[in-house]
């Protein structure tokens, strides 16, 4: 049953086939082995090897068994060590021995580097679109709450007002950065390793540009040795999944953060958070945590996918079956983890009224520098001022914004008037392209759209 | 259905459910959840909290969920969030009512701990064995080549003639000190959480070591808010099997190097190698690889559970459930790789005259110069004479056992006669402790039997 | 100068020796490499290889190189490719050609194995010590606040009151297993490689437990080969160092979290914060986000150690060499993390007044439940029971503790009393071993200091 | 002498100062940090803030310590915290109170920001250099043996004859989609986060374009609260830094391999080995071991940095700061180990008489089975008769090339004629581009000289 029994006589250990199967891997592999043997086909037809009406059967054939395995149908057997067996068997009692000629001028080393790569440019698109959908959320969520301030944080400590919009802005941004690596990645996972045998290229012309056309592929893999032991698409897709999943965890930190009692700034959906069995009036961020602890393993694949290539010679070698586990791993978490937050994030309520008195006047001690600044004072001289004053305030157990103009000229006697100590004031004093400013964060919300619209059309269009 | 039902009613979508049920993960700990539950059934009776009647009544019915889940007639329900609800669900299906009083003074929080530290501490006893079983195949095989010798390597470069028993003994010693850390740790998983509530304990007198004797955990953690918090165990385990893989890689690796036509020292059994179906006359050692890139995975393993706790402040925190993925998948890896070599490792068969006779000349040049080191000359001037020996011998062309007692006394005059040029002289010429004089190894192969033979009374004695 | 120069004739590239040189890395092993060389001179004369009045001259020269070494008057020269080099050239240069007869018998292989055994065994006991230092400052932190309650959390959701020193203890106890594993890893770094030779033992009669007791060594590494290829103390230091850090950085999240202005329940010393270049009211938790980093980098020198190991056959490979960066990074980090948190904790207030007050009127619904259990309902039923309660106040914008007798027994009418709503009797009517009740902290308190007690005059002892 | 001086009177301990210190680190970013000064001063004038006089103080100044850092004459102190408190210190001295204008509207998170992503973006032109040169020279060898053939591996078992230029060329390959990773890298991190203030933007009218713009930037990064906060391009750097040191431990792994007395393919150049102060014969692959290394650790590298960032929430915070121990040691090790390995491929000779004679007669059984398939056999008939065939010999101890014509005749008896038994017949039996068939072959050097020489054009124009 083994395609290589012809060599080893020895009965293999029931040990071994379980703990060399790659079947369980597999199995998601599946519809793009009958692809890769369709468009094989194809290509010894088109080579002369096989006739039009062999390449027919094997073509029709091949279509059931890819019905059988769409509907769920098709079966699996223990015995049989992988995919390609199965296909091939499945195959064989379906046209008898026309099957068989379907091997020549191939290998199972280009065969599934070729499977895998239409699994992971799958994943990539399909983490392409799940991208755009969480930031259509973010976005959303932005413009809903566009007149809302919050408190900014550096170190975790207050640090300046700003719109609500201005974080999940952000987040938008770091996902578009995520878009564009996974783009350029798709890039380079769309090539064909086909028609490069098991290391040393094939005897029979076959034509490797035409097998990887059928298959969508958008060139080919040139070098036969390079073909079937590059995985460095499982690598890039692995990391490139690792960087988005840190922030899916960043954000996700901070919806833990801003949903807890303390920070109070928003209320999760009921829908998406859990109970405890043991207090009833907790509502915990659960899918928020889930993302954290699941980034966590996703780095964990970047390093085992690293590791295992890291460690191998050139040519194919057995190691590389086990990348399938931390790319389906990675993969999974990443799909999933952008799916649930795109519709949660939809669902969260900001309390705009508590994210304002949230703000600590403390917050405005930029403003006040600046307003210094302004009148002339050089930044160091205004920094140290109003240093001295914040410290005036904490020893009396006053917030700065109980400052009385009286006391601040006391500091410097030239000012006139306090500033205005308010969010909404604070946000309109930033004058930079990007900032906090509402005309400025209005910019973004429209180039975030732009870019969002941009993009699905060049995926709808499919590469 | 959820356990936590009362406070939030809005229906969980079903993006939710799949998103964070545990319920795949968690079926490992279904018989170790309904030990648990049996146990704080007496430790409830003890506390006065239910009837004996009553107690009696639960046990036994956990008892037959017990039997249900070792006999795989357990259902599993997609919408029952975790293992603890699918066993409540079921034991109120039995015991009606009195189900309810159940988890009076626990909280999931802790019981999750107890289940999984039953479960890491079973699976650190099937390591224990595994290394055992391993050991003593190594030490089999390093008993059955006792005389044979090969070359020894540093750097991949032939170095110094070794028994073959050397370098399998040395395997067997990395492996003595897995043994050793696995041990350490089965100790420090060994000590039961139950008692703490969700995190501050129990408002009733729960005995918490009659709860941990029942389990027979050797004690508890006494910190109520670190026993509901602390994955020490997960981690320690994880990196523990890490660092035991990266041993089975390197005995992969050199399984592999040895097997190669190149090096031609060992044949493998045929039972655990594959062919090639393109290259009839391939065999790969299959396992070898496999079992590297299964340690490249653990690897990932160990990075991931690091990240995920390295991220959380204190208390339980949901990050904490997706640590089992890696966990089962580092156990299954390790106890898979460690059985499967203890199996083959017997069946392999070194090609003893081959590896005797690829023994380069040159690997006698320390011969040469401890040769010259007795006879009086300092050891850096006799290094450097035989450095140039060795350059005369290499620009003709010639071995360095070429060489005449003529050529050597021109370089060093009061030289008598030749070194014996033999891999048997060579290793008799060792006279240090562990060296790989024959009588070093003996009593090596005398000690790591006597190891193993204690390490497993001490191992079925129980912990 | 290359100690191997004999053979190989052509100059070697600059290139090649500053990409291959480990000077820099090697400094710090250089007082421990003089040790050995001490050791081996006297192994030397005790098998009678050298005389009485040789070895005493080159133990004297030894000594004044450690002087030297020690002063920092010591010469490093970069064309000198390791530290063996440095101080076998420094020797040489005082004793003239005695120094060479001290490389008899000997390899770079097990004499760096050696070094680095001691230099890790200095590091682990520094460990040691500065862990008992930081379990002292939490332990003497939490006595300060014994009467004092503050929320605590799971899920960063508000749970249940605790005492101060529960979370503080919870810490302590998570070191104490840190403790236990340097304590386990130190009995097995503490093993001699001497007298191995480059891989297959030595021709000189060594007496290899002379050569370790020397040293101050437990025993010897046993098999030759094991011994100059083992790195697992590296490995098992930084995998031990990685989970530690863990530790630190979730106490560090707590102190960020705890110090922000939301939850405000500590006030970080001036001492060891910074503020901002442009906000001059902010008071940055520098330390702890620097340990949270560093936490992140070392479980990266784990995964670079294990990556290391596990890619190399048998025998000493140069891949070994690159071992002490990740070592050196993952001590300083242990280390240093370790010591700034133990001055820096004592320097630590807490706000007793706003902890007290910020805990939820929720956070007693557990409280409530087990009132009703108490009062013979099931607890599955009083769950829910509270559960709605719970969801009756949320929705009147209600605090729980707001609820009056009558609307409590509107839904449990046999209940007579309201509980009593405060932190202090929530605490007290714990009943369980290492609960918040402050019997069980103070019973916590005591057996923590009596551990470091112990633990403290263990390490003084030595091993 | 802290910028921050006003606001925290308390002694900083010197504890704290060391701890937190990133002088050691930013060393490397004092020269951008100065490119950043001067870009800042001219943003000022230009909105009208400061003189043009002043402003060509400023700049007149910063090229002043431009200069000293560049001739390392600038000092350095330890009590000044970071790299722009030194700027800052000794623009003042140099132009006295002008000085503290140059701080308006800019603060340390988005300067440091700016530093780091010039570093990274010279790191990166560093890279895609380097790693055209390490092609050139693979090119450059694969040329050199165009005839040549050596054994095909996979699995570490002989598979099928090779031209010696096919490996070559695939390591090319595997450099040539690092080069594509590089520069779709180069192009993420060429964007300007200057103008971002701390977190919310500059209240200062700073035109962020031309900020941009004198920089060299090709963009702004928009928001200004991720501007501040993203470190995605250290942690892509790192990561694609990782997977070409995978691809360079991969060669190196070849290179150890080749360069064995089993494999003997290769002799390295005496410049890049060392021997063994024990054994005088060896040659070991120091650098390729290393590279192997280091390879490692750049792994441990990658995962540092997304643990690092996974844990942290918006807004700068002090993690950020240990982020440039894992970038510094990642570049350079990728940039050392390219370079190396670039100058050492020339100097390596094959040996092709040995690598001729080295190719097992069973790596022409896929020969074989071709023949029959064109002979009209089904190819799993034919792979399965040659297997018998090759079963047949071995059992005889006897090659597949000893096979006589009749023998051949009793397996399949419409055979005429006996296979050419040579490698240079097998690998012209290849009929696919990209194979190794010496047309092939030439195809595929000539493409590999014509993007190098692309892509040094492109690189030579700037970006």
């Amino acid at each position: 049953m083994k395609m290589w029994h012809g060599r080893i006589d020895a009965p293999a250990a029931n040990l071994f086939e379980a703990f060399t199967s790659s079947v369980v891997q597999d199995r998601r592999l599946a519809p793009y082995d009958v692809q890769v043997s369709m468009a094989h086909a194809r290509a010894l037809q088109r080579a002369g090897l096989i006739s039009p009406a062999d390449a027919d059967t094997l073509d029709h054939a091949l279509g059931e068994i890819a019905s059988e395995i769409d509907a769920d149908t098709f079966a699996w057997h223990d015995e049989l060590e992988d995919v390609h067996t199965h296909v091939e068997v499945r195959l064989r009692e379906k046209v008898g021995a026309v099957a068989d000629v379907l091997h020549a001028g191939r290998s199972r080393n280009d065969q599934v580097a070729a499977d895998l790569r239409l699994y992971v440019k799958d994943r990539t698109r399909d983490a392409l679109g799940a991208i755009l959908d969480l930031q259509t959320s973010l976005v959303g969520l932005a413009a809903k709450y566009a007149d809302a301030v919050m408190p900014g944080y550096t170190h975790l400590q207050q640090a300046q007002p700003l719109l609500i919009a201005q974080p999940l802005l952000a987040y938008a941004a770091m996902l578009e950065r995520d878009w564009e690596r996974f783009k350029d990645h798709l890039a380079r996972v769309n090539r064909s390793p086909l028609g490069s045998g098991a290391l040393a290229g094939s005897t029979f012309p076959l034509d490797r540009s035409f097998l990887a056309e059928q298959l969508g592929f958008g060139g080919v893999i040139a070098n036969s040795l390079d073909a079937v032991s590059d995985r460095d698409f499982v690598v890039e897709f692995v990391t490139t999944a690792a960087l988005c999943m840190t922030h899916l965890s960043r954000l996700s930190e901070d919806l833990v953060l801003w949903s807890s009692v303390e920070f109070g700034l928003i209320r999760l959906p009921d829908a998406f958070s859990s109970g405890s069995s043991m207090m009833p009036q907790k509502k915990n961020p659960d899918v928020a945590e889930l993302v954290r602890g699941k980034a966590a393993l996703v780095i964990g694949d970047a390093t085992g996918v690293l590791a295992l290539v890291k460690g191998i010679p050139l040519g194919y070698n057995r190691d590389l079956q086990e990348n399938t586990t931390p790319l389906y791993h990675a993969s999974d978490s990443l799909l999933g983890s952008l799916s649930i937050l795109a519709v949660m994030l939809p669902e969260i309520e900001f309390d705009t009224a508590r994210a304002e008195s949230a703000i600590s006047g403390f917050a405005y001690a930029t403003d006040l520098a600046d307003l210094l600044v302004e009148g002339g004072m050089p930044f160091r001289e205004a920094h140290a001022v109003v240093g001295r004053i914040v410290s005036y305030c904490l020893e009396r157990g006053r917030d700065l914004t109980d400052l009385t103009l009286a006391e601040l000229q006391a500091a410097v006697p030239w000012v006139q008037e306090l500033p205005e100590w308010t969010a909404s004031a604070s946000v309109r004093r930033k004058r930079t392209a990007g900032s906090t400013h509402p005309d400025a964060v209005a910019e973004g919300l429209r180039a975030a759209r732009a870019a969002i619209d941009e993009h699905r059309a060049w995926l709808a269009a499919g590469i």
